[in-house]
């Protein structure tokens, strides 16, 4: 086990913490770890890089933490054996910055006074880094660089003595995007921030309760969907059955819109809508907005199909599968460097000469960000003979980075924060090119089109307006850079 | 390495050696082992359990042989440079019983008096284990136990002194289906079955010769299509150019249906025709032959999409994904295990029930074997809320199993060798169930119907009509099992 | 990775925190971490289970920790490439109970406030559990279950400023035995215990410093042995060259016995003495005690080998290899389990009949502690012919287990605790048995025998006087078990 | 698995195919494989870089072959129980050249006509390259690069019926040195070559014959030792108990003179000889020709210890270790590379100070090959205080490289090849240096010194005299390089 210790670069700069998860957790079933990589395998669109479990024997916890994909780590009898109990917790992990090491590899893991306690986070805390450092200087020693270990440290030191109220204690100090499941000797826990930015849902399995961020980890298992858990709400299940707690003043709930356009698994339901149904009405709006003369609607496989669908049907024009998808790599927006980013193209689609040589056609993808991949499946297109390539974006132009647990460049990379459109068409190559409207995407939704005032969904990606403080950000920004701690770091 | 020798049952049972493969192979060009690599990729579709690639450096060979995808095991560059040279051959291997072990990996290789020699194989040879036993006999050492072995063994015993010539002394003795291609320390070579049953293709990059199973793997690298190697054919690459030789008396060419079907990837050009076309074309015909009132076609993902597509085209009823597919596990008909293949719908398919709910569907998928895959599906429609489940098939009922090259059950494995349509309809719980017709395949290729005479296509799986003889079938069957063979084997 | 959370049984018995270990540091030299390997290879003796190495680069800290031998690890140049820097602190292991698990290998490292701090320790607190159950309490949270994490702990929540208060803090709230090396970013630290029951050295290389638990450890490398670290001392080296401190009441030297007895290697010189003349004098001082008529001296290869020389050089009597070892093996008393130790000595040893057949032999061993082993040997020289066995111990009986870094059983295991000389002859089945008496043993260190007021050397195994309270010990044994606490733990 | 394949350098140099090697085999144990696990660790000083195990169930022969230690390798239970059946053969392996690679790995196997055959060897065949040649002309296919292989095919190819007169058919055409233990569905078989050079004894457990190349692999399971196979001897035991076979014309046996130099373990019977005893009486008979005035005999580790033994008790000297060997490295003779060679001795060896400082010194070596530790050592010596250093070596003057299984450098890197004695010892850096003659080596094997018409030895490193034709040998003197066979090899 190497490890390099010092805060990396990428974490003064902000963009070292976040994470693009799924978690999971079971509370009093007799097969919790094997449930939970089931679970864990249904949201595995979430996050490739590793997968961990944590379960709890009514004695000790047990932890299995790895790299790769969880059908790789965690489909052997054996593997399952190491996990015994009847309670668990999950999570699978994307890292968005430099190495992933398996000391970040969640749940994380602490000895309480009043027990263990192991947590898993789907989200990004926008003050994590801010609070880790009070945390060092009050001589708290921290073994993650994630995020996520705030939490642990802060119920530690909470006075309080009942478990919710110190975990309560601790969620008042945090800010940002989260969705918690924690595991203690007694209890499944599971929280939800207060604008509800980052999903979670509650479901039930043998009348055992189910926490996992999407609809599609109950499916797979044959649980009923119950509801989704309130933004700003705590649950805790234990033998005594469940309790709901709701510590913040109420807030309008205003849920990340990305799950819609490109996170979420087109059968899962979030907030109620069908996502299969919501990007097809992505597609139908932006051909209401923007349908050119075409001869074929082409998908970018696979995150593009239901869009290209919804497209096609209102458009009256041919779907056909134009670019076809190797099934034997990952998908794009996943590779973890630039190089392979780029070579991931070629390794990845190839064109269907038969569909594409002599027609125009309508490349439909779910979103645009860097537009280095744009560029290729367009020559590509080209290459295998289009006359016309029409490119079309289910989501609307990008300008703003993330900072809530999605994985996107900064600025500067943006390609829509550079260029008009017509730039970007240039950029990409195309004949042409339209982004669905953000009242577009509001209206296929189901809404009359953005309230300015009270924003029905966390949009700053499209829009700049952050829905929290960038605690963290402001730091950075505001403050000298304070070399010393950079040779620190656990 | 733990090896165990003497025949498996399986080889004896005639089952043993059969593989399902994809193979590829480059003379002279500076980056041959890293092309072998990507064209190996573009066919790991052909073969998922293992792969291999030898390359020649002027001197010496390497050899690189993994259990696993080409991805995983070829692609960092370290691999690549333990394959240094300028001609390169490689193979993708799916092998249908047992375990795989290393020692069966292709290419194979041997040293023959005049210099090494390394082979792949895509296909089967149906007197391959007479040969074997022959050999044996005479005082040969078999290093593996794949019927390829056989043709190492056949070349060096030759007692002619050209390589060619050797080669095709081998050739003549060897029956079945086969596309080889071979590495000499001077010449590249490839060979298809006097009826062409497993395909070859001829493509070319930068000016060097290029043969691969598939148009594809030409595609993936940017190299030019040239021509398709004809049945019968035996191709030789060297310093001095191409020779062509067609040592066997000639015969139509007789491809197997099943690449059109199943096997070739739907980007691929197999005999002139577009393999996505073609299997839209079943699609059409099927919707003419036996289209039912419905709501919504559903593809069972992802070998049933374009005949989905056709059949939703010519039925005129909305295409839909009824079905989601999680990407992180491999299809339905590669996993090894039957416990496995039931487990693998769980993992692999979701019902999308915002698609599915109230309606009545048609599912569409390209084959039916064993049907359990099948049922699953269908209840897990129901399980979604489908008002009716109307199943369509856009191949012909498979009566007979595969001798050459395609993994099939034994006979009474095949649904529709045990059952009638409405018996099979009763298994697999649809409310309707219908198939393709064998003249319908044969009209969707562009022909009048079957040739009763001449077959057009070699379709056995279909008709029970095998092209060739079964030598070593029907050695198992009239012979007393020599039970003193079974403690041999290397 | 695995891991088991929850203090493990052998924790709370007491029986779980301690180790035999050897430390080694180097400060200021362009080679630092691999000069710390060699150092840590020549002190493979203290343990073999596993070692880890952390060096700092100027700006950060690199750690390598691994199960298995220093040789096995770090003598490949990637490895000690990952561990830039002209800084260097490496640790040997051996645990004693239960199962080895990486997160428990040291060097151990925190973020503190003021930078980073790594520490490695040999030696055994007995008060650690204790400290470790207030800090938990207070909201710390442990990364491992080594005593020595408390000393991070300590560290990080001392309100003092400067670096050496903040582990002066530390340092007085432990009891027990150590040998501390540490490592911050400015500093390479060493501290040994009140009593000096642990050693621990300076030398010189290249005008750099280094410590290390023996001399051996610095011949290896040709570096200069400077003088003994006191006890009690505290000696820190940075940029300013070195500091000594002597924090604790003034205390007269008290090592241990047993690094004279087993622990050390013989050419080591420890305290001032060769390791290997002290060995002789004991083997010289046991012959004046009780040599019998015998034809030939026999060491237990291959701790008895000095003592063997001395008292054969004494007695007068031929010293033969009659017992041969494979050198394929560990030795003895690192074998972790029982069972494998049962098996070691026939993997282990074997008789030289030539020597031994129709001979009185006298067997020459080190100690003796469980017996089982001496059983077994006693046996072999009977088995191979010999006409009487005579066996000689070249300690006292071990009569109470220690707590201080060395493995021992609990007292009912201790062969010397449950039977007389008599009976421990009976129990072995020698013809005689002779241990060197206590007084001998001091006799032999140049001492004028032991002085019961103030014992020159820490000797509780023979006499139960412990030199420092036993605080968890005690702690156990009037403490009711807390059951909620088996559930916590990192 | 990595393999390249063409001869390498070194087999087409004559210095490939050598090996220092261990067999064993037992017939009709119920846990064979176990029994040969617990041999090949006994004879594990015979070669350290592989073993294999072969084993017989009554119907498959089972086969696990490994780099490294056969400790580390065969003795969990798992590996064990992948090895059923109440027949095995077991190898351990040391390749003198280049890398070893997993396909050389003995036993090696193969499938005859009349079932499996698996055979492991001692020695070296000094025809094996020619053989091989005509072999591979003839259209046989080598799995390995291994002199051994040959036997496999000369076996297979044979046309006599029984397999023991194919057997003799094989051995009929090899020249060299072997001892061969092999198995077939029926027989374990033995041999040794026709002057008995490689030595190979037959024992007995539990009434099961056992084959083995020393006797301590008997004695480590308690086996009794029966008789040596004579040389020219071929023994086969089955159901039907034992047959002796004296294929060749009879000749005096002339077994090497190494086993008892530095080969077998000290507490072997070689020839009805103690080693450790001829070990002792070399010293003895070297300090009768040249004991030099000294304070102290000090051993080279652990090679000279029982001729220093012998050498102080003749010149009444005290014997004490003035060296320290770490026990956790290899022995010297066996590190795979030069480079690694000369680290090796400050790793494995240190001076114990207290021995040596101020004294007159005698090193005892058991030989002098490069001199390269020697000149070390002696340093190590003067650094650590040695007034003179005397040395001396307890074989003579090796002179000439072995052809017969034995690693040893070209004659060019032979120091006594290119110095004579004086120039030795100014190498070395000794004041004074001897060796023992040549007819005091005899002299202590209880001979009147050497025979020169019928040398009672194979003594050709010491002599020249070769017992045997190195046709390999000659063949690549004579012959120009065949560059066409570069590029082959399996």
């Amino acid at each position: 086990m190497h490890q390099s210790y010092g805060l990396p670069e990428d974490i003064e700069d902000g963009d070292g913490l976040r994470e693009k998860c799924g978690v999971f957790g079971i509370y009093g079933h007799p097969d919790a770890a094997a449930i939970t990589a089931l679970g864990l395998h249904a949201l595995q669109h979430r996050g490739q890089e590793a997968a961990g479990i944590v379960a709890f024997d009514g004695k000790r916890f047990h932890s299995e933490r790895r790299m790769g994909l969880v059908g790789d780590n965690f489909s052997r009898r054996e593997v399952i054996e190491r996990l015994p109990g009847n309670s668990a917790i999950g999570h699978t992990r994307y890292s968005t910055t430099g190495e992933t090491i398996l000391r970040n590899v969640q749940p994380l893991f602490a000895e309480l006074n009043a027990g263990g306690f192991a947590i898993a986070h789907n989200g990004n805390l926008t003050n994590g880094l801010t609070i880790r450092r009070r945390l060092v200087r009050e001589g708290a020693m921290m073994q993650s660089t994630t995020d996520t270990e705030v939490m642990l440290h802060l119920v530690a030191r909470s006075s309080r003595n009942r478990f919710i109220d110190r975990f309560v204690d601790a969620l008042r100090e945090i800010e940002g995007a989260y969705a918690f499941v924690g595991l203690t000797n007694k209890k499944l826990v599971g929280a939800r921030d207060p604008l509800g930015i980052r999903p979670l849902v509650l479901g039930e399995l043998d009348g055992c309760p189910i926490l996992a961020s999407e609809t599609c980890a109950l499916d797979i298992i044959g649980a009923k969907y119950i509801r989704d858990i309130e933004n700003g709400e705590v649950v805790i299940f234990d033998e005594d059955g469940v309790q709901s707690h709701k510590p913040f003043p109420p807030q309008r709930v205003r849920p990340c819109i990305f799950e819609y356009i490109y996170f979420a698994r087109p059968d899962s339901v979030v907030g109620g809508r069908s996502v299969y149904d919501i990007r097809k009405a992505f597609g139908a709006q932006l051909a209401r907005e923007s349908a050119p003369d075409a001869d074929v609607i082409v998908p970018v496989p696979d995150s593009g199909v239901p869009a290209a669908i919804g497209f096609a049907q209102e458009a009256n024009i041919p779907y056909e599968l134009g670019i076809i998808r190797n099934h034997y790599v990952g998908r794009t927006f996943i590779e973890p460097t630039q190089q392979i980013r780029e070579l991931g193209v070629r390794l990845k689609h190839s064109a269907n000469r038969a569909v594409v040589n002599g027609k125009r056609i309508v490349l439909l993808d779910d979103s645009l960000v860097r537009g280095t991949t744009s560029v290729k499946i367009v020559r590509m297109m080209r290459d295998a003979g289009a006359r016309e390539v029409h490119f079309r974006v289910a989501s609307p132009p990008i300008t703003h980075p993330d900072y809530y647990g999605i994985d996107t460049p900064e600025r500067d990379k943006l390609l829509a924060a550079q260029h008009d459109v017509e730039g970007m068409r240039q950029f990409i190559g195309a004949d042409s090119l339209a982004f669905i409207s953000v009242d577009g995407i509001y209206k296929a939704m189901g809404e009359n089109g953005r309230n300015p005032l009270h924003p029905q969904f966390t949009d700053h990606c499209f829009t700049g307006e952050y829905p929290t403080p960038l605690t963290d950000r402001e730091a950075r920004d505001s403050q000298p850079r304070q070399l010393s701690l950079l040779a620190e770091a656990s």
